[in-house]
């Protein structure tokens, strides 16, 4: 059985939570890359805060990482939306190297960055790679929710609500999530033309794809959460004061043709002490259903489908290929290696 | 597109839905076969309580109807084990038709009923056809907890725990599960060899399976479930006197040579007004992960699922192929034909 050799592209949160989630898995480690001047030049296990070196160097020039390691794969946490994305994704396609990204708008960006995503699936396919988003979203609002639509008869609606914390996944995050702004600062950044779509969306999208349905109609509407005491961010090290913003609920809605209608409300906030994250899905139709995670730990389950997802990827065919169209994801109790098709 | 061709084997309660569900998703029923003199010789449509005629004859020679109808597949809803079940598969194979059963056995057979399933699996691809046991373990106690154990790092247990309401099977299987025992006939029942092995078992085994991990040891425990009061029994016109069995409880647990530990604790029995099946599986190790279903139509999820795999079973590689092995089941909004490969 041969080892995985991955490409750790990005030593932030999660990025560092995979490094060990991977070494645990037998995958060999054989470059890793970072912007940050703070992290270039040291041990990836330094770096990781694995205790342990890895006598890997994190290095800043990504283009030569990819080119000269004969790596499977990259894994991406790099940032959330493609146009950010793009220029990661597409070195790792010139590279010949596979990607796999936690960015929340690649789980199914055909609909939200057409351009860069046709763009990359072309680049894919000449390069013999796949590029995969997959990240909590893939099997929690996603994958769960279709395997359970598999034993409706027929569905009229699918409600979901979701929410995450923004302590988890670092300041830019947390800025992004507008914690600490008044009601008035958040209201002008709603009005403001440049905000992307939301991640609720390309879940949406990707059911809808899944199901073979058409888009008639999408709504999106966004209400800011407000802090009923003063509450701490952390990852800001800022004391957010009652009245002032801690993060917002995304309500996506998309009408098909065929009359379903799916609709995902999901929050991202800062957290009261003891409060989770959660995850709800109701199918309304023949018969009812309704499937509830009562513990969700997203952060962990971000990075676990990262790495638990290589396999498949490395396996899949060339192209821009979402986590849909990949096989159902399963429990890795051996090395990667051994998941992967000849 | 062509339409799915299907044969309804055995029009009880199961048989009788699934009969409506697929007709409702574009399928064309060209034969119906059930045993019961009150059923033969009448239409389908009549015998279904679908209120209305279906222009197809209940007959009772499986063999001739399987033979002449051009069928691409049996649904077959019969018995709960493969001894039973046995000459019904070895029919539809022998007649070269695809057949897909919500017995419970035959989830996952190679390990509880090794020869009978071999002998179908052989047959099965001599004839070119392929024989699926699904129902409504396949999502709900299966795929749903491979597909969480898939966002999981390491598992140490998975510990299960579903519910089924016995009025809902009819009386064969309430007699089956024992309702209106006395404590002490039930410990005689328990006793007795020739008990089969219960559906936690195959559950596990598809698990155990699904997962590549191998069994080290096999564990079961049987307790009765006893009427607090006095409790009706509909499907058997019996009321059940404080004290009796309403039904029981199987605990299954598999223990594997890798130290991964699977337990099932499955009751089937009479409910109380206002009871409702229960499906909570949770998985320990990094992370902790929960996931539970407050809905569980079991009944209804049962046919759902029989006829929603119709097409993954039509499309799949000959032979005994268990669902594990088949595609993510999807919810089928369109005629069934369409998902039909060419």
């Amino acid at each position: 059985m041969r080892k995985v050799r991955a490409v750790v592209y990005g030593v932030g949160r999660m990025g560092s939570i995979a490094t060990r989630l991977m070494l645990e898995n037998g995958v060999d480690i054989v470059g890793a890359i970072a912007r940050s001047p703070e992290k270039v030049g040291r041990d990836l296990g330094d770096v990781a805060g694995l205790g342990f070196q890895t006598n890997v160097v994190v290095e800043d020039d990504a283009q030569r990482v990819l080119a000269g390691r004969a790596a499977d794969i990259a894994v991406v946490t790099v940032s959330s939306y493609m146009t950010d994305m793009f220029d990661h994704l597409r070195v790792c396609a010139e590279s010949g190297v596979n990607a796999v990204t936690l960015s929340e708008e690649a789980l199914y960006p055909w609909n939200t960055s057409p351009a860069e995503t046709a763009r990359l699936d072309k680049l894919a396919k000449a390069n013999g790679v796949t590029i995969t988003g997959t990240g909590h979203q893939d099997v929690y609002w996603l994958n769960l929710v279709s395997l359970m639509m598999g034993t409706a008869h027929r569905i009229s609606s699918v409600v979901g609500r979701a929410s995450w914390n923004v302590d988890d996944y670092g300041p830019e995050v947390a800025r992004d999530q507008r914690v600490g702004d008044t009601p008035e600062e958040f209201n002008r950044f709603l009005k403001d033309a440049d905000r992307p779509p939301t991640f609720g969306r390309n879940t949406l999208d990707a059911l809808v794809a899944d199901t073979g349905l058409r888009v008639a109609a999408i709504e999106n509407s966004t209400r800011p959460e407000i802090a009923g005491t003063d509450m701490q961010c952390h990852t800001l090290g800022l004391t957010v004061p009652a009245g002032r913003v801690i993060g917002f609920t995304d309500i996506d809605t998309i009408r098909t043709v065929e009359g379903l209608t799916f609709t995902f409300e999901m929050t991202g906030s800062v957290y009261k002490h003891g409060q989770g994250d959660i995850n709800d899905w109701e199918i309304h139709g023949e018969p009812n259903l309704r499937v509830v995670n009562p513990i969700v730990p997203t952060q962990m389950t971000t990075c676990t489908q990262l790495v638990n997802r290589i396999p498949d990827v490395i396996n899949a065919a060339p192209g821009f290929v979402t986590v849909d169209r990949l096989p159902q994801l399963k429990y890795r109790a051996f090395p990667l290696g051994s998941y992967l098709n000849d």
